[in-house]
């Protein structure tokens, strides 16, 4: 099983998360950006995903909702950068707490023999935001998302 | 003269610009949104402003170019989010320093008495590169480009 990384140093507004996959960076960077698979492996388990738009093209915009018994959870943002393989910039907001956006940058990493690390980095508009965001229970998300992508990815 | 206040603490990814106009609220919301009165006051003077792309909408995107005689520099971004007269949040990028992206988020406060307070917090993804930004001058650029606007709304 690959680990996944997530750091949040105290007192800054910043989330790094880092994760390896089994698979060749092609592959994981086209999971990360096909509206057909990212709805396979993002959130947690035991929600459902809607895709209402997801266009991951520079200027392109994503909107989509996670529901499950208890509720809808609406998210959305605009894709800054696509470099295909390599990069995705893009903003992040909960539709739950309006216009408290973040900016994601991922970069997909080629470590030769059909494996790839991931790197992300999320910048908060304040340091009280990235709090809330890890309080929120964000980890476990990641974690969830991450193994169930490895799922998607062997298939 | 209005003051304009920029703050950048030390070991954080922030710039905080406030800024008060002596111009009711949804006059110094479209001159900051409208293409056509942008490039009277954005940037440093002396420099001309090409705009290629200006679409002040959520999802939309810009695209300009500050020119003196020494050179060409060019800016790209994405609207994430635009409340008329109210927000407008968007993404920011220096062509010269590809990839490193910053976050703005600016308020639209009527102070009443046809008066108006502008507050942009810019947050960075490294702060490092809130640093280099420091560094480059960006301050004298946003002073002058605030004096070129009071210029602007007076006519």
């Amino acid at each position: 099983m690959n680990e996944t990384t997530i750091t949040a140093q105290p007192d800054t507004p910043f989330i790094e998360v880092v994760r390896e996959f089994d698979a060749p960076r092609e592959r994981v960077f086209r999971a990360w950006t096909d509206p057909v698979l990212v709805p396979q492996w993002l959130g947690p388990r035991g929600m459902t995903m809607k895709l209402f738009e997801f266009d991951a093209t520079p200027g392109g915009s994503y909107h989509y909702i996670h529901a499950d018994e208890r509720g809808e959870y609406g998210f959305r943002g605009v894709f800054h950068n696509v470099v295909p393989d390599e990069l995705i910039i893009q903003t992040f907001e909960y539709e739950g707490a309006p216009n408290q956006v973040s900016l994601e940058t991922l970069r997909f990493e080629d470590l030769g023999g059909g494996r790839t690390r991931v790197h992300g980095r999320t910048v908060y508009t304040t340091v009280e935001n990235r709090d809330a965001m890890v309080a929120s229970g964000m980890e476990h998300g990641v974690r969830d998302s991450m193994e169930r992508l490895d799922e998607v990815l062997a298939r």
